[in-house]
């Protein structure tokens, strides 16, 4: 026998009792002739103990133990003399009568601690070391916890999970699809599912009503620090409901995970309509652990936008200041309790909203002094009487640091995103412990594309106008709003869904207004197009990036530590070093030749 | 609101209540003015009626149905003058007072009836249709329930499910790979797994102690009948631990399943001796839901076998019959309760062996009649005292029926193999409601490949020998057993696996055994030895095939039927028309050109 206990969980209890443990040797160390060796597995650590007065056989053996050595022994409970409170078995230690060593180790290339010395490439290109890691294995422990309570309560809501293929039909839009070479069909490709959409709208014609799948999807993308050409989606589907009814039942999921993983239990989510989400934090995600909320200074441009009064008032025009002149839109944010920022801090700020990614032009700041105050970087241009005009505006008080960035307004707003989140990290506004979840609603049904100057679904072709907006769709396109969603949690988009069209008139319409012609549309629809002809309930669903979700419940900024095995930003798996050349043979047998 | 209940669920404590209900019209049928609708969801069928007082409006509409339409209707719930036991709802029907066409539907192609009369071209071209059937939708929702089974189970014991990649790397050893070219490293592949074998070996160099996962696995083999180039696969490892904690552990399983989804308890599983199941059955995955087992008529030939004695007495040659006296091997099976075969029903049995795909010269048989004869058709060459042998090796009682054929041992055995199993169908031994599981164990490590001629790894080269046998590898590899296992329902492996080599001068053995230099065992596995030297532990594992254990569970012959969207034999998707060719851009980007 390997072990009767694991090495996390013997106490004052197992006191005098004969144990075998099995692990790998955390480390060891002799202190005066008395070696005392930490093994450790997936469920702690426990310390052993050989004496002077131990069989020079065993003293012998642990000697020669390195680090990561696998050993089993056997031993006695005995009661530290000196306890550790920080180990769950910190009471105890086994004073050791047998040992084994399973197998031997060599050095590791980096420490196997909390806390390692090593570097992202040597941990990936060793990844089954840096997995025995506490932190790194806890973020998987925890994606399977919230794997299994995501299946758990999607099971007793009757939800079904099925499997659908993952060798599927190449279509020419959106991202890029892997495609794989069908040796028994010559010339021909499969390709790997960016997302089992179209299946599970099949699926809810064959009437399978509550679907549900975590499953693996693939786009061929440029790889941005933060993206995996392989990733798990939480992908669901309902038929016979309504927006709300998807939103109350994913609201559930959420809080159901955060509740049996997290202990933590969330308020009813707080909902806000995507054209608010755009004024007021200049985001389609905003992170509302913060207010910090977005003030205009200029008049609102576009109609649906003024109803709350808002920007009314142009506050900083016609005072001989050029850069807000000629600025279509001038927008800011009060920095609560900044008002202290160094010149130093001031300008780490312009560098930052002036970095290429960001592309900002200059910051204006008002500091609301301490003392009552208000000084601006552009007093040149607006006396007290002005600025008091925007400290009402801002709602600053002594203390407050007001920001303002101008421009073009969808650009400024964007700009002004990226500075507030900038603030609410320098002012610890963003702990990762708490988390605030929230709904964006009402997306816009389609969006304009500048390269092809034609409108391309926001979401995807499929996704249903809100019913009052449909005869926008010829008069005012822009601005029909669809039954679309996204969850937002801490800034992070989790998931985002909408309710189908299911109307093959409606179904015709949008096609027209994305610019494809019925032949063109039978070419990269057909198939649900003709299962729509047999009778599709009216259907809606939503998709969660599981990656994405873990990570936020670890507390972490990258998907990286939350996969097991992740590929780095070109692609490849460095530990097995994929992909990797085949050879001619198998080209052959595919009936493909490679170019290079 | 689209519905208060589902089609399933009313009866009379619903009395008088006002519900709404949505779903697919399964039929509907006027008599004499009053129209009966069934309407169909998930959940079952519920009976509409619409009178010849009700509103013109609505009578209309009524008219209007056609089968598949999609429908919600308000109605009140009244109790059935004719009530239909065979319905969960039949109690009751639905009088409707208001009813809108939520979709049309066009005539499907074939009848949604649990009997169709749709061809399986017809019903994969149109599998969305094909779902809505309550046979094919049940074994979905039979493979949901086991996969929730599967992970409570496994989660309850400590295992983890860990998501390994899919775009790994290809290996030219074992089955053909799928590959996917990348395009951010021109000339290279991934390959899609053959199943996660490495990776989850890597988990154990990891401490991850248990691991499981239900995923995705892919083969481009030619496809027989019942193969699929995706499957599903049910994949477990442990570390510290003996081959007996993988079968307590997984027979743990399996009665867990069967228990909670069938309601069907087992008593401790029966293990056999990988020799003893070709002795008995010639199969390495015998059916033991009835006996009929082998009983051999010439002395055996290899050593170990005539331990038991069986055998020993040469019943068969030096009588006159060339066909025995020329064959390596002779051996029969009793089928009780056959003696009363026609000459029809033999002519078909020896037709049935000569088949191309089993391939038998002939048959000889010896009839045991009611009134105690014995009467075989060698009767020229066997005298009644020799039959009188023959009756006493196969425990004849009147009424019986010994099956005969001989040749090459291992052949005369596989087509014995075969006609035991067909006697079994026609005797209504193989009840589909019945199961009889089986530990088949002691596998061979090696096994000659008569092509390459040397030998290869029956399970995989890091499958570890018996220590016992270890010493054979010189003298007689092709008698090492191996710590090698399969789980056997009902003459089909569900399951199977090995304790691994964690050794690296057992593996280096092992390696040169194969056939394999040290630089080409490094070129194949050299991340997997490589991450052996830091610290590997006594680990094993078992995978089960979980389509083929859905479709035991549910009685099919066939798995197609237990997955969603299924291929064809071409491993052609004929409801989205996949694969399919792709467009030259893309094969630019990805450079790569075909050759056809």
């Amino acid at each position: 026998m390997h072990r009767t206990h694991t090495c996390g969980e013997l106490n004052l209890s197992n006191l005098n009792q004969e144990v075998v443990l099995s692990g790998w040797v955390q480390k060891s160390r002799d202190l005066g002739g008395t070696t005392f060796i930490d093994v450790r597995d997936r469920y702690g650590l426990t310390q052993l103990v050989v004496n002077t007065d131990d069989a020079d056989d065993l003293r012998t053996k642990v000697k020669d133990l390195g680090r990561e050595f696998v050993i089993k022994v056997t031993g006695t409970v005995v009661e530290r003399s000196n306890k550790n409170p920080k180990m769950s078995t910190g009471d105890i230690e086994i004073k050791v009568s047998d040992l084994e060593i399973l197998n031997i180790a060599k050095l590791p290339p980096f420490m196997i601690e909390d806390e390692t010395d090593g570097g992202d490439e040597l941990r990936m290109k060793y990844r089954y070391l840096d997995l025995r890691r506490n932190p790194v294995r806890n973020n998987l422990i925890l994606r399977h916890k919230m794997a299994q309570e995501i299946r758990k309560y999607l099971d007793a809501e009757g939800f079904l999970e099925v499997e659908t293929p993952v060798l599927i039909k190449s279509t020419p839009e959106g991202a890029r699809d892997f495609v794989v070479p069908s040796r028994m069909n010559p010339g021909e490709f499969y390709a790997l599912p960016q997302s089992p959409q179209t299946f599970k709208q099949l699926l809810m014609v064959s009437g399978f009503d509550r679907y549900f799948q975590i499953v693996k999807c693939f786009r061929d993308e440029d790889l941005r620090a933060d993206r995996q050409p392989e990733f798990t989606q939480i992908d669901c589907e309902m038929a016979f409901i309504e927006q709300e009814d998807i939103l109350n039942m994913f609201e559930g999921l959420t809080r159901h995970m955060f509740k049996n993983v997290k202990g933590i239990e969330f308020d009813a989510f707080p909902r806000m309509h995507y054209a608010d989400a755009m004024r007021l934090y200049g985001s389609d995600k905003p992170d509302i652990r913060f207010g910090m909320e977005f003030v205009s200074l200029t008049p609102t441009l576009s109609k649906g936008e003024g109803e709350t009064g808002e920007g009314a008032e142009d506050l900083v025009k016609g005072f001989g200041f050029p850069v807000f002149d000629n600025a279509e839109f001038v927008v800011g944010i009060n920095a609560k309790g900044a008002a202290s920022y160094t010149r130093k801090q001031l300008d780490e700020l312009t560098d930052f909203i002036k970095r290429p990614q960001i592309g900002a032009t200059g910051l204006i700041y008002m500091r609301h002094n301490e003392d009552g105050s208000l000084k601006s970087s552009v007093d040149k241009f607006y006396n007290e009487e002005q600025l008091q005009k925007w400290s009402v505006a801002f709602k600053t008080e002594p203390g407050d640091l007001v920001l303002i960035l101008s421009g073009v307004k969808e650009k400024a707003r964007k700009q002004l995103n990226e500075l507030r989140l900038e603030m609410g990290n320098r002012l610890g506004l963003r702990d990762k412990n708490r988390f605030a979840p929230l709904w964006v609603i009402d997306f816009p049904l389609l969006e304009w594309d500048e390269e092809t100057e034609r409108y391309h679904a926001m979401h995807h072709p499929f996704t249903s106008p809100k019913p009052e907006d449909i005869e926008m769709l010829d008069t005012d396109p822009g601005n029909v709003r669809a039954n679309a969603y996204d969850l937002v949690i801490n800034g992070t988009e989790i998931g985002g869904g909408s309710i189908r069209i299911h109307d093959k008139k409606l179904q015709s319409l949008m096609f027209k207004h994305l610019g494809f012609s019925p032949e063109e549309a039978q070419k990269q629809f057909g198939f649900l197009l003709e299962a729509f002809e047999y009778g599709a309930p009216p259907h809606g669903g939503i998709a969660f990036g599981f990656d994405r979700l873990v990570s936020i419940l670890a507390g972490l900024d990258s998907i990286r530590d939350v996969i097991a095995f992740p590929k780095n930003n070109s692609g490849r798996d460095v530990m097995i070093d994929s992909p990797s050349t085949i050879d001619d043979k198998q080209k052959k047998e595919l009936s493909i030749e490679t170019t290079v």
